[in-house]
């Protein structure tokens, strides 16, 4: 018999938010990935197109953590219509030296949202330039609030422009991060303007055609794109990705195939170019920004690293706080 | 707030043992893999040599059931010098209408064990000659006891023989089959002997070179062959499938990856020559044992539609039995 945590999403509620901790945990998994010592299979990915519905499966082994992540995240689209969100799914963390189960984290997907705004702090941290007066984002849900939070946290910018489809949802959007961040928010009309205005932009949309284009980009620019995680799923523009001085991501093989790289290699992306992965740039084993005035994208699609070292991070930070169930199995 | 039901393997082993009703849970699952409708993507396989470990997700969607499984199998090989089993692993039952969490089975491979002794039913029953008088078993394992008992149940032979590379372990194998089943059981020196006086025989070892020779086979004999389940086992002389009447398989993607075909197709077993699946034998969309006399032999890989089915199976039944823990999550 051995104890099995059990965290539900309200335990994990209770004493994990976004914070400077968080990013330098994920900054660390990055760094990892790059040490080229991380086992990262490919995301296991199951389609139930009866359910309108999709499972993926990530995982991955950091030398070094004490456990590795098992995260599954199912969405299921037409949840929505019986009030069920469409997005779930639960990390099992297991001992990196045994295999045994040492925590189910029953998040229903908020680490996840974490560890991915959290990535994206890393990003702009890295690669958005170092003064950033004004951020944008084009979307409206969970992760602009959490990306534009995130970045808040390394680039203490005064002010926010958010764009999405749907004004009304923009404009709540704005009023969320201006009483969270206690700064200016506004949404805007135009995207275009959005991007214009701003010297660091995400982008937290689903689309399938780009949300983002070319003819925006200007000096002095970093955009983190952080919607596209399935085939078909593309926000920017790849002309935009070919004519910026640099274009990084957090996996070429996952961008590659889930992410902006799918589109901008059929644009023109030379097929033997190997874009700098995050990690690599935070290890300055390849260049990142050099200048003030480049313009940077980085394309974030999501690793099991990730999962990895925030659940790993959850369960310490629960013995800490006493939190949580314990099983006996 | 939802409920999920949590069972540990001790909650488990209360109410779940391999009986006739599993088998026929399986096999049904088999018969929807045959239907094409299935959706069963290829196994995520993670290796951890730092730690001597690997680790397999397996799941499939079959269309009419409740649920779907996600398995997690670890396998962390230096567990035994600190007195830990090296097998360990959980499924979680997500509902195929929502991808909501249902159940988290801690089972410790326990329904791994048992879903794998009811795919040998199954097999059995499908393709061993209708009178079983004598059946051999090649390994002493959990699977050696459990499959010679699934066997059991569809072919009531009178007599089993035993063969391991370790003496006393074959030994303590028979014992415990003769207690189990009441009825002979002997370790017997020589596999030769073992499957020369035998009907139906199961190998359950973790052979990287055959223990199972062609020159061995006579006519009237079924072969079920489950230990392969990763790349470079083999259990069967190539030889001997290509010498059989007929060559089945659970999953012909699997049985030539981590199954008996990766050598026999090497070994002169036709590219473009797809074995029946066990489920369309079922389905008797395709040929099995046409007569008594027939050489038969099944490759038994494990599959995801496997694990959905046994875990269906197991949340009913404890639903039924009050047994189990809710979380609220």
């Amino acid at each position: 018999m051995r104890d099995i945590f059990v965290l539900t999403e309200a335990d994990l509620r209770k004493f994990i938010s976004l914070n400077l901790d968080i990013v330098d945990v994920v900054e660390r998994a990055f760094l990892a990935l790059a040490s080229g010592k991380v086992v990262m299979p490919p995301i296991l990915s199951m389609d139930l197109p009866d359910a309108h519905g999709e499972v993926d499966v990530k995982t991955a082994y950091i030398p070094g953590f004490d456990g590795f992540a098992i995260k599954v995240s199912p969405g299921f689209f037409n949840n929505p219509k019986i009030g069920l969100p469409s997005l779930n799914g639960l990390m099992i963390l297991f001992s990196a030296k045994t295999g045994l189960v040492d925590a189910l984290l029953l998040d229903n997907g908020y680490l996840t949202d974490i560890r991915t705004a959290a990535a994206g702090a890393v990003a702009a941290r890295h690669l958005a330039p170092p003064h950033v007066e004004t951020a944008g984002v084009l979307g409206t849900g969970v992760q602009a609030r959490l990306q534009i939070a995130a970045a808040h946290l390394v680039r203490p910018f005064s002010k926010v422009l958010v764009w999405g489809r749907n004004a009304e949802n923009a404009a709540a959007c704005a009023r969320d991060i201006a009483a969270n961040l206690s700064i200016e928010a506004v949404a805007v009309a135009d995207p275009a303007e959005v991007v214009r205005k701003s010297q660091l932009v995400v982008t937290t949309t689903p689309a399938r055609d780009p949300v983002l284009k070319a003819d925006w980009l200007h000096p002095g620019l970093h955009i983190t794109a952080m919607g596209a995680d399935q085939g078909g799923k593309n926000e920017i523009d790849p002309a935009a990705i070919l004519a910026a001085d640099l274009f990084a991501c957090d996996r070429v093989s996952q961008s590659e195939t889930v992410g902006e790289l799918q589109t901008a290699r059929k644009a023109g992306f030379p097929a033997d170019r190997m874009p700098p992965e995050l990690g690599e740039i935070i290890a300055r084993t390849k260049t990142g920004r050099s200048k003030d005035d480049q313009v940077t994208i980085c394309d974030l699609t999501g690793t099991g690293a990730q999962d990895t070292a925030i659940a790993t991070y959850a369960l310490l930070a629960a013995k800490k706080a006493d939190i949580g169930t314990i099983i006996k199995a």
